[in-house]
């Protein structure tokens, strides 16, 4: 997409001319300075992010994949990396060092201020996917007492260093956070007003030990654009913008996406994850099923008398099995992303269950008559039966399951999401067989 | 979750203690407000919502779920009801017009002032699903020749009303958009500056044409929090807030995860869904299956020969078709997802399926070596061979199709997103079959 942008810096590199590249590199958004970087010659690289003015290239540093991290770390000396860490932004730094391996993050802390140190210390004394680690320390808050006259001298003074300044905090002298303020009310209101007349009645929080996820949901929830983050006394630890939340929501939803193809969410993205790690992810999943699997041979082993006396019945096998299958994913898929997104309370299962046992009936007396279609057409009488009535059971059957798995997996405090398309189908493998060789064996007795 | 809050208040409801109830209420948050006054009986919920402030109310009822706001809206006078559309916020004003029948929404943009129903009709004027649906128009924008104090003046006069004050923009005199500045920068430079000194190089912006799904990618890119919105001219419409984003991104995920299990997305949410309604999305898809799975009865038909002459070949259909189906599943969501979030290139395809090429071998020889594994457990040696020998390339096989289908999709311009989980089952079915019926031929003739 910057094809022409890259080739005029690279040709801009190949000539040396330094100041017109320095000048026209830097004008571009962020996220385009990375991917233009990532994009010239290897040998170039360095070279160009040296040229970034230093409170450019801590941003340009965060927004590139691990890997080209770890690729421009190397190519810096000691005291520019030194001042890369210290200009990154403290929820970016521990991004950062989350990532790194163990040796190199242990260099890294080296570098930094005593003060600088703790503060990256205690960020990553969070749990891993815990709000605590997505959370920036560098916010302003005021006192309630104060004017707004007050207030502003005060964010004027502590503000030019803040992530996040459209969010004003009140908290009491013991740092308690008592509520949040929008910065353009501050702007709006007369100047010799205190901070307590634009205090409303609740602010919502979140606690510093919740995993990302919920601040996703509360974020969603209240359309608010910073989240304060508290302990368990209620004093402000700091803030969760909404660009780090969109990005949460991003990646757990990709890896709902993967859960539900029975796929071990990846750690990285797709393009950084090799070809052992994916199989690794994978291959764990296939063999797990394959044990599910295990009863279906079992069963057609079993019922082999039926399948070598009536071989027709056999040919619909795959199309029963499918049908089920496919009815499962349905009803499996429409629970778990209604319960991620809240849509589905699992405490109102009885309606969702009932809903689905209704569109069940419909589909399977559906699906029942296009089998006993398919049947007449491919056999006789007797098959069009016990095509036609297993239709219609595996797919109720099915469709019952594929609802029920993950209402069971919340209520057991699981995750629904394993209750993935690939799982819910071996299951409805097995039952299909079942209930395909009861109806056969009690059709072909009454037929007999 | 409001139990307590919810008896509270029906208690106070049930007392006729109105003035309490009416501070109370109001002291939620918007979203808590909404969801208690669909908890109470339902007598009770217009006489509630009356209570609210005017502010309030209609903040309130533009987060009601489409089914709740027509019951509002029948209990309200005709007055009542323009005072509430009035307060709404033009975009909230779109969502309700899209969603109400037609009769209904003639009824009420007659209940309109000129103004407000020119805005509403430009608003509903952009197709569905477009950025211009999504914005607002109600936005405060300065000029750069202005000082930084004329500014301020400007945005309290016309702050007051605005959605979003976070940013303000920029303009020249034919409103073409020139800038896009935070507030808190106002406030931290001099009010001798001019609003010039503060612009940056470049201001990212998007048309009011573009699909929603692209200023989700636009925000979660550049890490902003409100879009500005412009026409051909560059001249600014309107804004769309990182909320109505989250939302959309929220959205678009679920119509992934439905199209993913082959189910025709849902339009509201599944709650508000009714059984036909889930019936006909999830039936289509189910008998458009059944039309590939028809091949898979051919196939066996075709082949009975050797399905009667080894019986014991046919338990092992459901374990290999199977374990097709669920490695395919896993390209397939792994490819679509990608796509959806940019990670994986359509333009790199060819990396793209080399990866997937080397994943499937190395998966297919472990699923083979268990294929082997279990024939001879369950066979003999040429039952063995048969099985590991298609397990292995079914699994190759349907890990490619389920890599090429999405890629292959987004090439010819279609959504490849229904390269779905069950699409993809169905067809690794076929292949399979084809696969286990050429493998068993070929082992059985060198056999005997």
């Amino acid at each position: 997409m910057f094809e022409q942008d890259i080739a005029q810096i690279q040709d801009l590199i190949d000539h040396e001319r330094l100041t017109e590249l320095r000048e026209l590199f830097a004008q571009y958004p962020i996220p385009d300075i990375a991917d233009i970087l990532m994009a010239v010659d290897q040998n170039n690289r360095v070279l160009l992010f040296r040229l970034l003015p230093r409170a450019i290239s801590s941003d340009v540093f965060s927004y590139l994949e691990s890997e080209d991290r770890n690729e421009i770390l190397k190519g810096l000396s000691h005291e520019e990396t030194r001042n890369l860490l210290l200009n990154l932004r403290p929820d970016d730094r521990t991004v950062l060092f989350e990532e790194l391996p163990g040796r190199v993050t242990q260099k890294l802390l080296n570098l930094l201020t005593p003060e600088e140190l703790k503060t990256t210390r205690l960020l990553l004394g969070y749990p891993e996917e815990s709000v605590g680690r997505l959370m920036t320390p560098d916010y302003v808050a005021v006192r309630p007492e104060w004017t707004i006259g007050e207030a502003l001298d005060h964010i004027r003074l502590k503000g030019r260093h803040s992530e996040t300044l459209n969010v004003i905090y009140v908290t009491d002298k013991s740092w308690k956070l008592l509520d949040a303020v929008e910065i353009y009310q501050f702007i709006l209101t007369d100047p010799e007003q205190r901070v307590a007349d634009l205090m409303g009645h609740s602010v919502i929080h979140i606690s510093a030990f919740e995993d990302r996820e919920e601040a996703v949901h509360v974020m969603l929830r209240y359309d608010i654009q910073a989240l304060p983050v508290v302990d368990s006394e209620g004093v402000l630890l700091g803030v969760v913008t909404f660009d780090d939340v969109m990005d949460v929501a991003q990646l757990e939803a990709t890896e709902d996406f993967h859960k539900g193809a029975a796929v071990t969410p990846l750690k990285g993205s797709y393009r950084e994850t090799g070809i052992w790690e994916l199989y690794r992810k994978r291959i764990v999943w296939l063999l797990g099923l394959v044990v599910v699997n295990i009863l279906s041979l079992q069963l057609m082993a079993y019922y082999q008398e039926i399948l070598a006396s009536t071989i027709a019945l056999t040919f619909f096998i795959p199309l029963l099995l499918g049908s089920g299958g496919n009815t499962g994913s349905q009803s499996s898929t429409i629970m778990v992303r209604g319960l991620a997104t809240g849509d589905i309370e699992v405490n109102a299962w009885a309606a969702s269950l009932g809903k689905e046992l209704a569109v069940g009936l419909v589909l399977g007396l559906t699906m029942g008559l296009t089998g006993i279609l398919l049947g007449s057409w491919n056999g006789g009488l007797t098959i069009a039966l016990i095509v036609g009535i297993t239709m219609m059971l595996i797919v109720i059957v099915a469709n019952l399951i594929g609802a029920f798995l993950p209402l069971l997996l919340t209520k057991l405090k699981l995750d629904p999401a394993v209750a993935s398309n690939p799982l819910i189908t071996s299951i409805t493998d097995v039952t299909g067989l079942i209930i395909f060789f009861s109806v056969s064996q009690w059709i072909l007795a009454i037929a007999h």
